[in-house]
C-alpha cells in the first residue's frame, strides 16, 4: 500500500510521511533502503503517535494485542484500518482492544496478494484493478470510511462494502478453503515414499494448483482459526464431495464424474 | 507435436507429411487452415495406411477401439505412440486392440499441457524443457523406442523412461488428484447460494488453484477411471488429511496447522 500510494499520487499530496513499524529491525531497514517507508520506529507507541492513518498488516490473531498497544497513543483524529482476511474476528479484536476508539477503525481486506511475503516481494501495482472489501461498523462515520476508500482507490483498487459475516463466508470459499487444500495436498505428497520422483514430474498444472502452499503458515493458521466456522462448513462439504467422487470412481460411474467435471468446467470457463 | 516437429526441424527432413484424423471435419479443416497438418482423412484406415508414425491423442477409454480399428491398416514398419495420462490401462488396451502388432506401440506421455483443448490452443513451444515419459514394453525393440525418443527430443522435450505402474502412481499424485480436487471445489462453490458473489471476489490465488478445472471433462473422466487404483489410494489419504485438518481447526489446535502448513511451504518453495 505504501508503494502504491507513492506511485498513485504526488509525494506530500496525499501521503506526507510513511512510518514503518515491525518486530524485526532488519526488515524495517530493508523497507527504508527500498524507499518504501520514510522512517521506522521500534516502539509501536512512537510509530502511531502522530499518524493520520494506521494500516495494520499483521496475522489476525495478533490484531487484538496491537489494537490494545496502540490505543493509548492514538491521535484524536487517527483512522485505523487493516488488511486481515477474517473480518468478524478482527472486529471482535478491535472491540476489545480499541474500546472507546472503535469508531476510528474501518475494517478492510484487499483481495490481492501473492504467495510471497516481505517487503522485497512488494510492488506498487498489486492492487490495480483488484477489489478491496470494506466491512464498516455501525460506529464508523461516513467521512472516515470515505477516507479509507479514497486511499485504496488511489492504489488503483475498486472498493466495495459488505457485511463482515458475508465477507468471511465468501473468503472461506475462494481463499481459505483453497489454501487449506493446497497445503494439505503438498504435505501429503511430501510424505509419500516416492515424493522426490513425484515433485520431479510435477508440471505446470501442479505448480499453479499448489502455488498458494508457499504462503506464510502463521498468517494462514490464524485465518483458519479466526474464520473457523465458515471454513469448517465448507471443508465438511468438500470432504463429502470428494468422498462421493471416490465412490463414483470405485463404481466406474463415469456419468457422475462427467456431471461434476462438466459443471465445474462450465463455471470455471467463465472466470478469466 | 505436429507444430513442434515442424518448428524443430526442416520440413521434409524428419517430417514429410502430417495427416490429421478425427471425428469432426470442422476441427480437421481448422488444423489444415492453420498449417498444423498437410491433409486430413475422415476414414481412420486411410489415415494410417502409409504412416511411418502414428500418434494417438484420444481419451484413454477410446484407445482400445482406435487400436482395433487401425490394426488391419498398419504399414509393416509403422510405429505407434500415444499421449495418454494413464499408461497401464493404455498398454492393456493395446494388448487387446493391436494383438500381434503390440511391439509397434511405444507408450508415451508428455508432462505438458494446458487446460485448453483443440488445435487453436496448440503451440509449438509446449514441450520445450518439459519431460516426456516413455514406458516401453518388453516387446519393443530399442530402435523403435529410440525413434519415438528422437521425435520428442526434436520437440524440445527431455525424454525419460519408467515402468508404467510407477508412471501411473506419480501422475495420480501430481496431476490426477489435483484435477479431481479442482473440479470438486469449483463444483461445490458453484452450488452455494452466494456463488455469484463468491466468483466475483475470486482473486489470483483462486484462479491459479482452479485453472485445471477448465480441462476437458471426457479426458479426465477417462483418466480417473483408467487409473482408478492409484487415484483412489491417494484420494482416500487426502480425505483423511483434510478431516484431520478440520479436527485441528475445530479444536483450535494451531500447532497442528502450523506443522502441516510449514512442512508444505518448505517443500513447495523448492519447486520453481
Amino acid at each position: 500500500m505504501a508503494r502504491a500510494l507513492r506511485q498513485g499520487c504526488a509525494d506530500g499530496d496525499v501521503v506526507e510521511k510513511i512510518i514503518g513499524y515491525g518486530r524485526d529491525k532488519v526488515h524495517l531497514q530493508q523497507a527504508l533502503d527500498l524507499g518504501v517507508i520514510d522512517s521506522y520506529e521500534l516502539d509501536i507507541g512512537r510509530a502511531v503517535a502522530n499518524a493520520d492513518l494506521i494500516l495494520l498488516a499483521v496475522p489476525v490473531a495478533a490484531m487484538e494485542d496491537v489494537f490494545t498497544e496502540i490505543r493509548p497513543h492514538l491521535a484524536a483524529d487517527a483512522i485505523i484500518t487493516d488488511v486481515g482476511s477474517a473480518k468478524v474476528a478482527v472486529i471482535e479484536a478491535a472491540r476489545h482492544g480499541l474500546g472507546e476508539r472503535l469508531s476510528s477503525f474501518i475494517p478492510g481486506h484487499p483481495i490481492a496478494g501473492t504467495e510471497q511475503s516481505g517487503v522485497v516481494a512488494s510492488f506498487a501495482e498489486l492492487f490495480e484493478n483488484r477489489r478491496v472489501i470494506l466491512t464498516p461498523l455501525p460506529e464508523n462515520t461516513a467521512a472516515t470510511v470515505n477516507r479509507v476508500r479514497e486511499l485504496w482507490t488511489l492504489c488503483g483498487a475498486e472498493v466495495v462494502e459488505m457485511a463482515a459475516a458475508h465477507h468471511d463466508e465468501v473468503l472461506a470459499a475462494t481463499s481459505h478453503l483453497p489454501h487449506l487444500l493446497a497445503y494439505s495436498l503438498v504435505d501429503l505428497l511430501a510424505g509419500l515414499d516416492d515424493s522426490e520422483d513425484i515433485f520431479t514430474y510435477a508440471a505446470g498444472g501442479f505448480r499453479d494448483f499448489t502455488r498458494i502452499a508457499s504462503s506464510d503458515p502463521v498468517m494462514w493458521r490464524d485465518i483458519c482459526l479466526a474464520n473457523r466456522e465458515a471454513v469448517l462448513v465448507l471443508l465438511d462439504q468438500f470432504s463429502k464431495g470428494i468422498d462421493k467422487l471416490g465412490d463414483a470412481i470405485r463404481d466406474g460411474n463415469g456419468e457422475q464424474l462427467m456431471e461434476v467435471f462438466s459443471r465445474a468446467k462450465e463455471v470455471r470457463d467463465r472466470i478469466k
